[in-house]
């Protein structure tokens, strides 16, 4: 049987299940959850992978999922079809949980129905007889950096040491013994064309930034204060400053908010608190910014004679997606969306911790129409459930084939020509190594 | 009886009554309430009144109670003596009330106290046999300005046109049959002596400044944004370049805090908001610092091509103590204190509603020592019960005695000399006429 | 005769005239003039032609010179080689002229030197009786945008239009019979290699700003001012606060300077004048990104209650290098440098008048090694005397054989695959429509 | 005789003289020269002098001239008389030096007229035979603070060691016989009145500071630049911000101009020069200040990763006006120009180096009208001859008589009160200690 002849069968299995994928996609759409705390949404991956017979490990990074299913033509890599559980806060979303504000503004929801579908399509259409190696369905938790005072709690608990979900999973060994992984995400930009692989995508450090001066009756004794606005004030000046200093290359994001920024209007403030991103294409670029970046909230300190605290927090590394798995999947999704609406996207300046598992093994990352709306705004709704949540599923079932169909013959290829940038051990001492806490008096 | 034998009695009656006074210090001390919502200190004032025969006239500007008490030696001006109800928030004082953080740090508990304990003075020492003209024993709300949110809804709600206790009551009409008044506030600042009387208070006007921007992806799309947080860092950059030209002797204060400074770090802010109040020595400084001001803020909009909103509200007039008044006072202190003891204080740059009165009659506004501690900081408590509590009620007896007694001589020189620089109805308009919403397109 | 049998001969001949054409671009390195004013140069160069037969015209945009030699081989297309005549002011430059201050710290000798080196070597190699249609060699004027109160007096004195010389050539009709045209410029970056097309340049629009304050002094009266460094200083704010909108594609470049930031200390500025560039890829990102410098420095004025007046002159269209030329000259020149010292450089920030032609015309502008240090630097200089002098005149002469030779088949197909943006009138009326004078009143 | 008599001979001497006293002035206000190159002027004071027969020294402090002339009445204090000599640069001023730019447009020529025409009355009226201790007649040099890049050459070259006139005769012990002082400077400002004297001068600090940075081409690659222009910026913004630290009562002026903002605009600037004074009310508030502004410009430095050097440099002392010698010129002049053309000054924030005598002896600084214009600008004038040269005589020649008169009673009765805050020694080292330059390197 040729590997088309088994993505056909695969998907007129998907075809069958289809009102069963989209189902889970709007059970999941309809119950958004927080990142780490994808309880519900995590206990039906479990219960589905149950009802197709797979033995599913569960609370993997407290909510994670994965089933492992073994070719049975030989022994080959491992390749893991991701599916991410997580929602985000989004104000005002229409289908937002009205206690916890979480809404699936960015479709991580058609992903988890995509690799619900992917499993049935493959195991339906009994696609295992003929692949090497195993495929290793994960649905994982936690891809919004978000919520950030909670997971620190509980990385203070000792429940977690990253705050994003892969980066936790990669500590815990979970990606230990997975090769090669894909997953898709959707995409609201008209721009992207139905489907298509992007290059790359920006990493970014995480930063909180707290000025601490002096608070004074600002009518009667300004003199007698230190203002940490105005401290902050000068910081932000100097991020600005130093904004033409980034390389276009590079694509530099640094984008500060004030989250607190004075307590009373008759007290000159004595405390005000930032955070920041700091982004960029290469960990390079993203340190050398950063140290700028340091460099420009201290001058805010010693401005004004006022204290700060700079905790700098690993945030997501670069992504690469890999070019041998980009031309496959190119190759199998041309005739299915035909040529004018595929795209090849180049770098994207948004972040995934999908980038961490690109420094230690070969990833691919395209993303997949039918959505509109800005992404993570109250707008993002999937208009296209068949493309958005079945052809989720069969491009990630047409991939498994592709690599390990023909004794993992595509995966062989993949892994000889990839080179990946860090170990596993290298990835954690690098992540570690980010975090620190300056105290600046200046 | 001269006017001296007069004091010794009420004096007397005073002494007679400490515990009970000093009692009623601690008991307001221990129930602190904000602005225009200071019920049950209202209720206690109300009560005390009653036990002393005075039939109160009570929720005047919601809170306010009053009680007239007639001289008996003939007719003659009506002279107001005030005390404060309302505490303020101040966050981990140590007597705050646990559900409002509202918390007596300006000593307003014994203004009440010195209120009650001069009628207790005046009446058991008979001094109303000797008396011509009216004391107006009058418990008034909302000196501290805050809450504004609150008190903006209460006048939405038709409930209040004023946010501040006295221009309300002014409105109201329940000073149009006053016409000299006073009141004793406390004072921490070893400088001011153990009482004393300033020259003149700032003014001020309250400002909310709104920058409505575009929310954008602030990795993927800031492009698409129009950063509100950048044009509030213009805003405040341009407030700061204009200070130079702030007059000395015009003791301008503006001090912007911001409210709400970006919702997420991965989103360029589409809203900030910031507060500030425009202070000064007179109405026109304050008008021409406004006034520039407002065309700073535009400038932030302008600068980002965002949108400002800017809402002016009508703060508290300048205030100026009455020079006749002032020197009674003197007199009538420096016997009790001592000389070096008594303080001529100069200009000072904190407002209060007592400048409003001061707009339209004589008023005299003393500090009296006994606290420590930064006025409206955590650690301001009362230290001296017997000078907070005992010396404000004799004080204010004194002071009417000294301007009641001999038919009233007194505050008629008083009044003869002043000049109040507006009617009521011309302080009305004006202040009406503060009121001003901008919106500017930047 | 083959196109690869001319080039040899005219290399020959090139080589044989080593000594005079090396001479002649140390005696321009040697004799460095500002734009327009490259009297003494021009001079040479037409001498040159002189001796080489060649009737030249001069005198073009000032300083130009031009002489055209038709090839025997039939009619055709008219291709110019052109060589940038100036130098610029470069502080502390070891051979810059001691009256003006020029030096030749961007190789434009080289240039020259290269111009008058192909025309020899084309001359003297015979090579004009393979030629089909027209060689023009083209000494053009004022490629530096600098000395800009002398160009726009002379503008103003009906001299000139345009402050750079290509512009003004195109406007003055010089280049109405040339088709297509190519310059070599030197590099002393190592990552171009010894030679290389670069795929694009930034293109610009020159801005001079000026705020008008009110002077006042300082100590006395600084009330009485309206500080115009502080009304600029708000703009350099603003200004920076947009970056982040600049899209990274767009390579968007502003980088205002004060050229006069108040004239006494003790007196609050009353005038204050920048200057800056707006830069980037495309006529569209300046033009967007020139808008926004505006607001953003009509917000400086506005902030302080000044004026501004903004003057927006034409600078220099953004570049493509024609793709059939460049192949072209990859052709020639992988076989001479070796594959490893040839680079297809992506797209470079800075500016040049090229892209002016290559608006109306196809053009090549490919960059050749042999200079070290910084370009403009005091320590640019030639280093490799063969590759920038000699090199030149050969890359220049086997491109006008590999377009001109064959009856001009390869500008023909240069011809047909090009298709430049604008007309010559439309490149006029745009540039004429860049120029407008803004004054805002804060 | 008694007071009253000789100043009425001693007047009608100086109107006898009026026609000379007005040419002197004439003839100084079309010859202004800089400080400490009053050279033609000083050579005028000598001549005159010596008309008078008085021996004078001169070039002291390079052009200083001084007479002294004893009272015949016994011994006694010496009081000095000064004029100062110098005029400053005011672009535009209609009678200003063509080569050096040089005007009295700050009235200096009157106070040399003055002091010639009080010695031609005292001497001519005999006034020395009714005088005690002696007059000194002194034309001092350079109180402008400017032309300070020559000035520091001479410093350098060992010619001066202070930049200013009086510091330097102070320094060179040209004021150590002299117990008391006074000048008359002209005022055109009407709120001040015919004359008056005020209650004091703001002192001054005088600061240059340059940013070192690294320049880099503007548009090719300001990733390689360090803007030293954005760290000026930074540094200018966080002076801003502490702005509202300074107490109203202090006076403070801190109002830096840009000297050099860069070089070329397509050139990152590497270096950018700025100038401030730090003016302030007393020697506390001008230190407290400084420091603040010290922090302030290093954090413009740290904000970019530039260097910053800061040279403070001595100014001027803050002036009090002996209140013995103010009360006695009000004596003698409220007769002289009516009581309500006569004013009490209050502080003025302008400075002066007779604040630098006055923390070492008593001194008088009045103002006297008869000018018109603004002070230092191209508009000021003397439009009142009589009241500001003859008027200036008078008042100078009045107050010795009433200093030296009746024994020179009046003079010990200023000594016995007067308090200088400072000894000679005290003053000198604590002008050396201001002296500093600070390197910080971002």
């Amino acid at each position: 049987m040729t590997k088309a002849e088994l993505k056909q069968r695969v998907n007129a299995a998907i075809d069958r299940r289809a009102e069963e994928i989209i189902g889970l996609g709007e059970q999941i759409r309809k119950t958004p959850e927080l990142g780490f705390k994808e309880v519900k949404t995590a206990r039906l991956v479990e219960e589905t992978f149950g009802k197709l017979g797979l033995a599913a490990k569960s609370g993997l990074a407290l909510t994670g999922v994965r089933a492992d299913v073994p070719g049975r033509a030989g022994d080959g890599p491992s390749f893991a079809l991701l599916g991410e559980l997580d929602a985000l806060v989004v104000t005002g979303h229409p289908v937002a949980d009205p206690q916890t504000g979480a809404a699936h503004a960015c479709g991580h929801n058609a992903q988890v129905a995509g690799l619900l579908g992917a499993a049935m399509g493959l195991l339906d259409g009994q696609a295992f007889d003929h692949l090497a190696g195993r495929v290793v369905f994960f649905a994982v938790p936690a891809e919004e950096y978000g919520d950030v005072e909670w997971r620190v709690a509980q990385a203070r608990a000792g429940k977690l040491e990253f705050l994003g979900g892969k980066p936790e999973l990669l500590r815990l060994g979970h990606f230990d013994d997975v090769d090669l992984s894909m997953m898709i995400h959707m995409t609201s930009r008209p721009e992207d064309g139905k489907t298509g692989v992007p290059a790359s995508n920006n990493g970014c450090i995480v930063k909180t930034v707290r000025y601490v001066g002096k608070a004074s009756h600002a009518g009667g004794a300004p003199h007698m204060g230190v203002n940490a606005l105005y401290a902050a004030h000068i910081g932000l000046a100097a991020v600005n400053a130093i904004r033409e200093t980034f390389r276009d290359e590079d694509t530099i994001r640094v984008h500060p908010i004030i989250t607190h920024g004075g307590s009373q209007v008759n007290v000159i403030p004595g405390e005000v608190r930032l955070e920041t991103y700091v982004r960029g294409r290469t960990v390079e670029a993203i340190l050398d910014a950063n140290k700028k970046v340091d460099r420009a909230f201290r001058a805010g300190a010693l401005a004004l004679g006022a204290k700060v605290e700079i905790e700098t927090l690993p945030g997501y590394m670069p992504m690469t997606c890999d070019a041998t798995m980009a031309r496959m999947y190119r190759d199998n999704m041309v005739p299915v969306v035909g040529e004018e609406h595929y795209r090849q996207i180049g770098h994207r300046t948004g972040s995934t911790d999908m980038g961490d598992l690109s420094m230690v093994m070969p990833v691919l990352h395209p993303y997949m129409g039918g959505a509109t709306g800005s992404g993570h705004g109250a707008d993002y709704q999937i208009v296209d459930q068949q493309l958005a949540y079945l052809g989720t599923a069969k491009a990630l079932a047409a991939m498994a084939i592709d690599l390990l169909g023909d004794g993992a013959a595509g995966a062989r290829q993949v892994l000889k020509a990839a080179k990946p940038p860090m170990t596993r051990e290298q990835y954690l001492a690098f992540q570690r190594g980010i975090a620190r806490r300056e105290v600046y008096e200046g």
